[in-house]
């Protein structure tokens, strides 16, 4: 179903985008992009584009280019025009995690083909005749005030929301431990303190060789950390931390008065 | 609550990663940006973090920087490692949609503090030490095969998960296509009294025979209320309807003129 899915770039005008989109689509498990009239026709193996692909040249040097839109979507029976706004004669608007769901959904009924998400040039987006072509209009939420995303961290979130849909994981996980509303939860910084201050410990009853620490405080931390503690806790803790740094003191004070008297 | 998260930069090498960084956070409405220890001191007027940061120079101005991750926590209560494997003493693992959802829902405690998303270096991800000083392991699922992804793309759709669950969109909207507001949408009395209208138009030209008409008017039906008809469009597809009947008969005018006065 991975192979169902392509990322159709028309018109960019930087090949470094191109390559950190073939990166950004081989992290979530595609592999099918395609540039329509690219501005830099050589795109390939220009210099940026290979420095943002990283570990997917070969997704970008697998890469079609095509002259137009309408080349490009060969096969495909739904195209979604990516855009931040409804355009007055566009097609109906969704959000990208729903159509991501009804694209993997569409893989299950016989007479789907290929899906393509659509993205326009880093300036303007696409025209209003490349967004009439497809099927749907697909806006990524963003800021009211500020939503002009970077041309391939909108590839990103796209092959993201792709990806979950396909793989079926778009539903959420079961949930983690949280405070409760009458717990004062401790800060991080709090908690340094407190790692710090049992490490010392540890130390002085010779529990902890600091020369050689092995995993002791990473299981310690995991263990906190998991429990999330309190700031009650927190401080119940750094009691007996002081206490045990305490009573060492004391105990080397005796041994050293027994050494003396007797 | 957009600004009771931040994204905390540990280590970042590249300067113009921080300002894709700084786009990326501000694209989804966030504006705390915390840099730990960069290679390059003095990023925020670096050209790279500047042309990268193109509309949010404002974040990347405004960023923090600090000499340690324990540092970058001051006032949060939870802070999530973004790492894309489980570390054998890290804490528990969670994805970052759910992160993302208990970090929102946190916000509803009177006692929960700010939250941190703690993202390493571009090349090694983050020091074990930095993953244990977090209460959470969280990661953006990945391809098995290549799951490298850039870091500024990992903070947009970190950000973007985060944006989703504040603004309480993270459950899908319905698949249904809805009207632009600028749209009058055609009232169901309307559509009957179009449908009436074109399928006399289809009995006048031939085209239905009404004592079969088998089910081209459910057919007709199913396609224009998919297509969700405004007022505007009503108008319009009403107009083809008289026409085509006004055309049949001027059409048995003529004939029955010729059938006349020859």
């Amino acid at each position: 179903m991975f192979d169902r899915i392509r990322f159709v770039l028309v018109a960019p005008s930087h090949p470094g985008n191109i390559g950190a989109a073939a990166r950004a689509i081989k992290t979530m498990g595609f592999r099918r992009l395609v540039v329509v009239n690219p501005r830099v026709g050589r795109y390939r193996d220009h210099p940026d584009a290979m420095a943002l692909a990283t570990g997917a040249a070969d997704v970008l040097a697998a890469s079609d280019s095509c002259a137009t839109l309408v080349d490009a979507l060969g096969g495909v029976t739904t195209a979604y025009a990516m855009t931040g706004y409804d355009r007055e004669f566009g097609p109906p608007m969704v959000d990208v995690r729903r159509a991501a769901l009804d694209a993997a959904a569409g893989f299950g009924l016989a007479n789907e083909g290929q899906i393509a998400f659509v993205f326009g040039t880093e300036r303007d987006g696409l025209l209003n005749e490349d967004v009439e072509r497809c099927q749907f209009s697909c806006a990524i939420p963003a800021s009211a005030d500020f939503s002009s995303m970077n041309l391939a961290h909108a590839v990103q979130v796209t092959a993201y929301e792709c990806q979950l849909a396909v793989r079926g994981l778009a539903s959420v996980q079961s949930g983690q431990v949280r405070f409760a509303d009458t717990d004062a939860p401790a800060g991080v910084v709090a908690l340094e303190s407190f790692f710090a201050h049992f490490e010392q410990a540890m130390i002085a009853i010779g529990y902890l060789d600091s020369r050689e620490p092995k995993h002791l405080m990473a299981r310690l931390r995991r263990l906190f950390n998991r429990a999330r503690l309190t700031q009650t806790e927190l401080d119940v803790l750094r009691g007996i931390s002081a206490a045990i740094i305490e009573s060492r003191r004391e105990r080397a004070g005796r041994k050293k008065s027994r050494l003396i008297i007797p």
